[in-house]
């Protein structure tokens, strides 16, 4: 299913067939399913009294909207109260209009149906970073970042075996205008991949361009019917959304595309420094966001996100692989689950610069909570760098690695009859290996999750092979995967019309930096 | 309290003043005390199905005890049934041999009182790595450790802020011989720190040697009540102990110290490749061992370890940071619960041969189940490179910084007043950021863990510092530790008796290498 294989042909005659029935056991899933209860932080009662702070916040202060009156109206439609910019909630009423709509679980759908997504519990679906305007990589240090970068990254998540969806805004290809970019990032994502995919929201107008595209692809009547496209809304914390992100929210929405509702908090900056003020600002901010979506439209999907980073009280400098975040995470993840809406929270987040020690630490850390939490939609999975400014190329080759790992993780453990092994513990006998015992041999595929960047060979061995770190072996994996991508097919129409729809609406506006 | 660092001296004036306050809230804690309940990743049945299974593997396949008849006569008189070297035992009795006497939370005494550690629920003591013949470090790479690479982590324990434990075997001097190691590391731990520590236990005259000269520093008297020394036994998995093992348990126990039970296992070599088998046949092999504890003198502190690796399929190497020992360490945290007695298990484990990406991930990732699982006793807490063949110098800097983190996750959500912050959330009001709020100045100090390794500056910033990854400020860290290091304080009359002891032991046997 996937095209490159970074041991294939390195391996001759028996050995060669064993890595072949090995590499079955690395086959992509569509999207991971759970078994494993997520991980639980506080109590009910301690969910109940941030669920009761957070309606107070919408009711006493309420949300700021930021230069567009007619979200204030659509608010005030539902039975929000209004003055001038400031929309103040009654109690409940942001949850109660959620759930009386909003699906607990939907698909995205895929160019390719096979690779579209369950998005909700107990379901989990990995996405690369999102935004970054920088890339890194070893050749080239960090730089700013292009739309053939872009593409390199629609075609490594497209070839990858543990990512599930195309992501969006991959990398920002600062080589175009920024009022031109999102044609050919959407059309990127429609023609070097067939995964699922997220559109612009930078402006309205950019939102709209997106469904269109997706309209192009799909068809109109489609999309009545099925999610093929998701925008990303960021709050503007505290307590505040703007015109940018709830017009494009209302683009996608009014269409029944997904929306993801993000509050994007670094705490101590856009919200207080504890972990329980963190999720019970972003819990409102959250409600208010996604009770808008429902308004516009009963039903469309929407997935509650939360980013949260701890910072440096010294610089004020972002700050990752902390234990707060985590928590808020988890709190939050739990929180989602109550309202009944998917989650969207973690990744493999750091500040670092490159591909280090830190890097890997900060990212780890993120990411076991990420998995253990009940994240159901995972932004950011891999290739962050710099507290999200740069995306790295073998940073993304090595999260994509190491996050495969959920897909064991997540399955809990296993008491079956050969979970159990009683055959092999009761007939081994004392001071006998297992190695080649039958219940060995007969779990030999499936035994033990298999990082393909990992070293574990000996000294002797890692050092005759060139003694290279991790991300130096990462460079290699990542230009092998580019060289040998293929696109999909698509259809030749399709195609034509997209480039048609770009062609006509670049030309109908000029270029802009803003 | 601790006599470096790192950041000190390089900020002036209000920055200084800054610096220092947020040091206070670094100072070491003796050991932590978890307020977050421990992760459970399988339901009571499942324990109860595992502990089950292994009664069974104890009363059917029992264990072989090779080249120590005594330890047999031990156990059969104590109930079990014994067949030449096998003894096998009747369903619960080690069980109820443990729960008898056992401690469920003991003191290991330190030199320094201040220092003295509580070992058991809720608590978490933090133990560097243990038992590797070779060091690294960026200057050297890979080379044999030496007994002055042993006095230096000695002397970099000592002054850790998030170690609380002195360990044992911190490396292998090998430049010593190898029937004499253990009277210059024994001493290096008592002269060059004050902390707890472990003895030998590379043979049963090694350990009464160790405990020999725990009693010249703690005295004879106080031994009889007192645990102030810890030996570590790893059984010969599968379903096997072995003279050196048990013969040095004895050695500790009935001197009423402390005795680490630890069966090693490398899934599909010592064990089948199931989570499930791993945890019975651990469960079983270290209740025989703690039940060989309990029937020796009754009360003797013994700590419940487990550690298990998987390996790769097609190499037979062992492989870290994988789920499947996550989950195992999940389990037998469970297990060890429900026994009754503290868990040991964990640390900051990997394959890589450097501290690189695979290194900090692999390590990150065991080290987050560690946090999580209720572990009260971290061995191998900083340095693991190369599957325990080498400690590295950057590594246990990097380590030993990023564990601290540890005291804020098992803190949990704090849910007072300050932590809910609606004073904050309710009065700062919508686009305003919170740094300069009452509430954000009130946490200063405590707010948000802090790494001291981590590079958190803009790119710009950590170029025009060199743009150094964080094993290479690792480098510097440990450099300046050591060469700001001072001796705790002892009196002349007891170093005198330990070194007397030392020349007069050493003199009466022959050197050698086995």
């Amino acid at each position: 299913m996937t095209t490159s294989d970074v041991e294939h042909g390195t391996r001759r005659g028996r050995s060669a067939r064993q890595a072949e029935r090995l590499a079955r056991g690395l086959e992509t899933l569509p999207y991971l399913t759970r078994k494993l209860a997520p991980v639980e932080v506080i109590s009910t009662e301690g969910l109940e009294t941030i669920e009761h702070n957070a309606d107070t916040l919408l009711e006493e202060v309420g949300i700021e909207i930021v230069n567009y009156p007619e979200a204030v109206e659509i608010f005030r439609s539902a039975g929000a109260d209004a003055d001038g910019m400031r929309v103040r909630f009654p109690r409940g009423l942001c949850r109660s209009l959620i759930n009386a709509s909003a699906p607990r679980s939907f698909t995205q759908h895929a160019r390719n149906e096979a690779r579209s997504v369950v998005i909700g519990d107990p379901h989990m679906v990995l996405v690369p970073t999102y935004g970054s305007p920088f890339i890194h990589n070893l050749d080239d240090g960090r730089r700013y970042a292009t739309i053939e970068d872009f593409r390199s990254f629609v075609k490594l998540t497209y070839t990858s075996r543990t990512l599930h969806h195309g992501g969006g805004t991959l990398c920002e290809p600062v080589d175009l205008p920024v009022n031109k970019r999102h044609f050919e990032m959407v059309y990127s994502h429609i023609r070097y991949s067939d995964r699922a995919f997220m559109g612009s929201v930078t402006h309205p107008s950019r939102a709209q361009d997106s469904v269109e595209m997706a309209r192009i692809v799909f068809g109109a009547e489609r999309m009545e019917r099925d999610h093929v496209i998701m925008g990303l809304a960021n709050a503007n914390s505290p307590m505040s959304w703007d015109f940018n992100m709830l017009g494009s929210a209302k683009a996608y929405a009014s269409a029944n595309q997904i929306m993801l509702i993000t509050p994007f908090i670094l705490g101590g900056a856009m919200a207080p420094v504890t972990v329980a003020a963190q999720a019970t600002q972003t819990l409102a901010e959250a409600l208010a966001g996604m009770a808008f979506c429902q308004i516009v439209r009963p039903g469309a999907p929407v997935i509650f996100g939360s980013f949260a980073s701890s910072m440096s009280m010294q610089t004020g400098a972002p700050t990752f692989g902390t234990p707060e975040p985590q928590l808020v995470l988890f709190v939050l993840a739990a929180l989602a689950r109550r309202l009944g809406v998917p989650f969207r929270s973690g990744g493999n987040f750091t500040a670092s610069k490159l591909p280090d020690y830190q890097a890997a630490y900060e990212s780890a850390v993120s990411y076991m909570a990420t998995m253990q939490a009940g994240v159901n939609f995972n932004l950011h999975t891999a290739g962050w760098l710099e507290g999200g400014l740069a995306v790295g190329y073998e940073k993304f080759i090595l999260d994509e690695d190491q996050c495969g790992m959920a897909g064991t993780f997540v399955k809990g453990v296993d008491l079956s009859e050969n979970g159990q092994a009683m055959d092999a513990l009761t007939t081994n006998g004392p001071g006998n290996h297992f190695m080649g015992h039958p219940h060995t041999l007969r779990n030999f595929e499936t035994a033990f999750y298999r990082s393909t960047t990992a070293n574990n060979d000996s000294y002797e061995q890692w050092l005759e092979q060139g003694g290279l770190d991790a991300a130096q072996r990462a460079t290699a994996a990542w230009k092998k995967r580019l060289a040998e991508y293929e696109a999909p097919p698509i259809d030749p129409g399709v195609d034509e019309a997209l480039l048609d729809y770009i062609a006509r609406r670049k030309a109908a506006f000029p270029d802009s930096d803003v």
